[in-house]
């Protein structure tokens, strides 16, 4: 049986084939014995006509792991603290660990939406290096506003890091925004709506001052001259890919609803809004309803033992077919 | 005027073409949105072949550079002590400043070659977490002798980091000898040899327990799914690829040659022995080398304010006709 990856939040709208040929002629072009450019030049400029900020306030990294990493590098020391909003991605506190630091995890709201007040008074507390925040959070969909992003980052002592992983889902950034610009990194994937994470290409956005400093610590060749150019060609075709974006967010409105209706139905599920293109679901059935999609051939990802995630499950949104399956599947087994 | 690229110990014989049409055609079947493999099994596999280690004693990384990097979050702490010889390979000594780690450079012979004894002293003295043996080393072309290698192995306390990085022009390794393998890494690339510094792929090589430690701090997606794929076709082709190296080393033996008769006959120039893919001049005239090299568009590696390296010029072997030039414009200025 074939299996249909829906666990690692995956855009499966493969880039349009008129984008693969071109890839694939540019592709052809690079001179594979040559070092990468190490400042990415050519791919900053295209993110600076993407985000509308200056190539000084640019980083272009091998995934966003790498970003969270030259982070951790360059604004903390081992011993130091850091804050994250649990639940989240977990790299935060992977890197946390490597870096030596102590990972300060602040517990949610019984709706799993981030305790605002007690991310202030524990990074206070903690006299915390970096504060992240992941918007929209990975995994619970949740979407900060930017009223209490700046809350935070005028609140707390060290950096603050914005995960906009997410962000053409969610169409709320902190980016033309009013804020602190002296303490804060936006960090940005091609791995999501861009649907590139074959290639690892993040990029961090942050004043320039930042940005030199990031660069002292960021690995000379970090990022290859085929994800360069790789990135470059997607960027071009920007518009039609988030085209496809527009999609997903148009799906993940029709699942949520779907499945709104089965949990004031059934009562048996409880799906949190979301604005990635992803949907989590908590559920006492949560291990029959992965049980019935793994049978089916659906990965999805199952967080039944994970800290304030219990019974939670989550899977991404991708084409309307995909998406209706995974519903019929999950009414099928709450209304058993 | 055409630049032509010397600095970098690039390898400018391009993959044949019969491999770049397998490459693009691989390339054009990759599905980019999906995460690549995390253990880069296929390409373990293929490293396997070539190298006769298991895949359990593999590990792959975006380069040497990241692979220095997994080593000092593995097996040092900030405020460590790690030891090299210098004159040697930049990245040990950024990467040491980023962990929070003591670089420790023992200084070399008269004659650039390392200072054995002072080597295993420093290490022994400073408890060194990690010492760094660089083979052939880079710029310096010095081969270490295995029995020097086990001695320093023997006689350190920490793990020892043997940069195989140009082994491959060298023809030396440290594997298949006899070695205390509880505390060796072995690291390599396919960026000199193999021409694909564009990939950046590289690899280490270690006692199954070693890589396990390894792995628990590597980022999961750390190497795209098309430099994997990428560095796949070039080892499935390693023959061919191989046969290009030993043009490199007839042509290394030939310039040794010609710049060693020019030593003699003027005694004004000091040429290294190499076994690199590039060769190392020392000279009161290397300013004026430099500029008559870059008058001409060769851009060449000037190491005339590095410690140890006063005075010190180093250049890629490449083309014969390329390698020819590049000895007749230091010809010219040495005779002058």
């Amino acid at each position: 049986m074939s299996q249909i990856r829906l666990h690692a939040n995956e855009n499966w709208y493969n880039p349009l084939s008129e984008i693969k040929d071109t890839l694939i002629e540019r592709l052809s072009d690079i001179d594979l014995h040559v070092y990468p450019d190490p400042d990415a030049n050519r791919l900053k400029k295209e993110l600076s006509d993407y985000t509308g900020v200056s190539e000084a306030e640019l980083i272009c990294t091998n995934g966003s792991d790498e970003l969270i990493k030259i982070i951790f590098e360059c604004y903390s020391k081992a011993g130091d603290s850091i804050v994250i909003h649990s639940p989240t991605f977990i790299e935060y506190t992977v890197m946390s660990e490597i870096r030596g630091c102590k990972t300060c995890a602040v517990d949610p709201n019984d709706d799993l939406s981030p305790n605002i007040d007690e991310i202030i008074n524990t990074s206070v507390k903690e006299n915390a290096s970096i504060t992240f925040i992941c918007n929209p959070n990975n995994p619970t969909g949740y979407l900060f506003s930017i009223r209490d992003i700046n809350r935070i980052i005028d609140s707390v002592p060290g950096i603050v890091v914005v995960d906009e992983a997410y962000v053409e889902f969610s169409q709320v950034s902190l980016l033309g925004k009013e804020y602190n610009k002296d303490k804060v990194v936006i960090m940005r994937t091609l791995s999501k709506a861009f649907g590139a994470a074959a290639l690892r290409v993040g990029y961090g956005i942050a004043a320039p001052k930042m940005i030199e400093e990031m660069n002292k610590v960021k690995m000379p060749f970090n990022l290859s001259t085929v994800s360069q150019e790789s990135a470059i060609v997607l960027l071009e075709n920007k518009e039609r890919l988030i085209q496809i974006v527009k999609n997903i967010r148009r799906e993940r409105m029709r699942i949520y609803g779907a499945l709104s209706a089965l949990q004031e139905n059934t009562g048996r599920i409880e799906v949190f809004p979301s604005f990635g293109n992803y949907i989590l679901l908590r559920s006492n059935l949560t291990t029959d309803i992965y049980t019935a999609l793994t049978d089916e051939g659906f990965i999805v990802r199952n967080f039944a033992h994970d800290k304030n995630l219990e019974n939670c499950l989550r899977f991404a949104i991708t084409q309307p077919k995909v998406n209706s399956q995974v519903v019929d599947i999950i009414r099928k087994v709450v209304s058993a």
